[in-house]
């Protein structure tokens, strides 16, 4: 394929969910490309150039052309490769997708990002209860299907990372029993069937790594309540 | 053309800016439709049935299939109805319209909603501060072009009513001078451009009506504070 030949780069960081969706699409579409790992803490100036509106990563780079937002690009990258679809061709169906994928951004990621950053126990319990509440529109959105775009993986499966694999080692963090197979089992299977998925596995950072991190993230905080 | 024959309704409200995305995308294209009247303190039954997730409007219901949130709405009607078109055909100048829409309701409209409902003169002032930048954003990204779109209205165009029509008349309340000419000459030149274009025009609600409401709001706040 000849775009496989151009100049890709990704600006990433291992062990961002927003930079998995980006190499998950990448992989689902076979496209080569070159990772870039960003420190965060002294960030590149390609990265300060090539996103100085939010200066965060995925920064996805075709032929020099800089886009960020992990959902905006993995559009991107489903209309310039074209062969295994990650967007449903249905208008209304490509409609629910982005609605279900900025509903998983809003109402989960959202959430978890307050709960793990918070010290505040009234706190945390109001946004696990949201994460909650939101996780059981999903269980009922996905119904029987094997992934929520159907028999191969969509648009808010990719979003959905987030949920797959972050949420249960944050959960397992900070004692939570939130995303469980008994509360959860259309869920938890499609997460089971996602992270085991030979393309996603292949992307998703080492486990023992994210959990000492936000490990140290959660004692760190908890010290200096 | 047979698609304005069809059965499309939107769920409304006057005098929301989401709302009036809506209304400006369908006026574009010049497609027929119902405007069903929400009382948002006593919720149709119509409106929870299609919008059970945020039970918010505006609602696109065509063929009685339901759609939330304005900006796949948008979409949704752009890929429906195919004159006139709203996001750009190239993948790379669409990715960017998607992120500039984005960054107006993260940005722009998300520190608004927090400015006009807060009564703590810090937090309000914090979060002016985070709109004045947005908008310098804004006004670079805009440069010498006619509507973000270029010559035609698009995406960003739409999703930026709210920045064109409900900031100036918010300001106005509250007493800021955020949005003028001087400190942003380009984006305010966009906004007469934006709000005398005769599609705009005709979908605008009652700047009279909008000002008596944010008035009430921001006396009963104060009140109660």
């Amino acid at each position: 394929m000849a775009a496989n030949q151009e100049d890709v780069k990704l600006l990433g960081a291992t062990g961002s969910p927003f930079v998995c969706r980006v190499q998950i699409a990448l992989k689902l579409k076979g496209v080569q490309y070159k990772f870039l790992e960003e420190n965060l803490r002294n960030k590149s100036e390609l990265l300060l150039k090539s996103n100085p509106v939010h200066k965060k990563v995925p920064v996805f780079i075709h032929n020099e052309k800089p886009i960020a937002e992990s959902l905006v690009i993995v559009e991107y990258i489903d209309e310039t490769w074209k062969n295994n679809p990650i967007l449903p061709s249905d208008p209304y169906q490509r409609a629910l997708a982005r609605f279900w994928s900025k509903f998983i951004d809003d109402k989960v990621v959202g959430a978890a990002w307050k709960y793990i950053y918070t010290v505040d126990e009234k706190e945390r319990e109001k946004n696990v209860e949201e994460s909650y509440e939101a996780l059981q529109f999903l269980e009922n959105e996905l119904k029987d299907k094997k992934f929520f775009g159907g028999e191969e993986i969509g648009l808010v499966d990719i979003a959905a990372v987030f949920i797959a694999f972050w949420i249960p080692i944050i959960q397992e963090v900070l004692g939570l029993k939130l995303f469980t197979s008994e509360k959860f089992p259309k869920l938890y299977k499609w997460s089971q069937e996602f992270i085991n998925h030979p393309v996603v596995k292949q992307v998703l950072p080492p486990r023992d790594q994210l959990f000492a991190f936000y490990k140290a993230c959660h004692e760190s905080l908890s010290a200096s309540k």
